[in-house]
């Protein structure tokens, strides 16, 4: 969100450009739904939309979208009474929200939640609800899970050992496409350590090879 | 395990001498009942031992060595017919280790479960099928869980790196009572981001003393 800018034009030529210069499938993020719609008629890959919540009007405005251009869609455990306290009331809207994708066409690998990570520095549990909410998710749904996953180290020390523990943490609950900075190389070192430890690097190779490369480099 | 040494002599001399200089309670490790209770004979904490196993043999050694002397018992899930293969087999020889220790007099909380952790260059699936084994043992016996944190990463290269990453990932699988080295600094890191984000250190308080205090000492 650029305050005053015409976002559909944006995300519109934004697209267009990355699409030419990445092989990568795109993630269009925005909360205005003209502006995400401007961007999936345009790019050709698979994109991924983030998001809609559990909100009536989100859920009426962009799972329509993704249905029609095939996108996968983030879902947001947030509905209209504002975001959940506990695991169980997030599960809940996580459920509606796969049963709403569902009920428009959506198939459920498509659909990818996100159990909303707040910082810990202003709620100590902030941290665990949100683990214990992707482990319920997870086992009831089975769908993959998303989470911004630095934010809950806002306002600490050292918030890169935070986050690369939140990764592995999450990670062990069934966390399978994070929201992270892949050019910290702490937190790619986590997500190759946890590759190997879940049986996901057989032989270890990937974690060798970057291991060696970072010796070669000094 | 001194080859040719006088384990009981030598285990009760260390309980003596130890329980003069450290407050922190004791494990005693052997595989050798005799050197076990001569150790707990003198031992005026509360002890832990490490360890019995699911095989009969041990059983009938170390768990009434363990009533006796009110010791907390780890319990390794291998039985008669070696290390299970499945989580759902180690979960088998847990629930019976459990068993066989209510059927003593030893309470459930004196029980703690080793849910045995492999090297993973050797076999891809070992560090995720005791990740697995630690989540069933922990919903169906609710028991603390051990674990030599560190065998997971022989013959690797950066072995510090995985084990912090698997201490995150058994932690968010109920792992209570790691075996690991807290003066490893990454080690000790992890441990506190843990903490943090599991709601277990109330506003990061112990998380900022330690980043201050490692500021200080550069």
């Amino acid at each position: 969100g650029v305050p005053g800018a015409d976002e559909p034009k944006l995300l519109e030529g934004l697209a267009r450009a990355l699409a030419q210069e990445c092989d990568a499938p795109l993630c269009f993020d925005s909360a205005n739904p003209a502006a995400l719609e401007a961007a999936l008629a345009v790019y050709e890959g698979k994109a991924l939309i983030n998001s809609t919540t559990g909100e009536e009007k989100m859920l009426n405005a962009v799972l329509p979208l993704a249905a029609k251009y095939h996108a996968a869609v983030i879902g947001v455990v947030t509905d209209d009474a504002g975001v959940p306290a506990t695991p169980e009331a997030r599960l809940a809207v996580a459920r509606k929200i796969v049963q709403r994708a569902a009920d428009v066409g959506i198939p459920r690998q498509d659909v990818v939640i996100d159990c909303l990570a707040l910082a810990v520095c202003t709620d100590s549990l902030a941290g665990r609800v949100t683990l214990d909410s992707m482990r319920l998710v997870q086992q009831e749904l089975g769908v993959n899970l998303s989470l911004g996953a630095s934010n809950v180290s806002f306002g600490l020390p050292d918030r890169v050992a935070l986050n690369a523990a939140y990764l592995a943490l999450g990670i062990a609950r069934g966390m399978t496409a994070a929201i992270t900075d892949p050019t910290v190389p702490e937190l790619a070192t986590m997500i190759r350590a946890c590759d190997v430890l879940l049986g996901r690097d057989e032989y270890a190779m990937r974690w060798i090879k970057a291991y060696r490369a970072a010796q070669k480099k000094g």
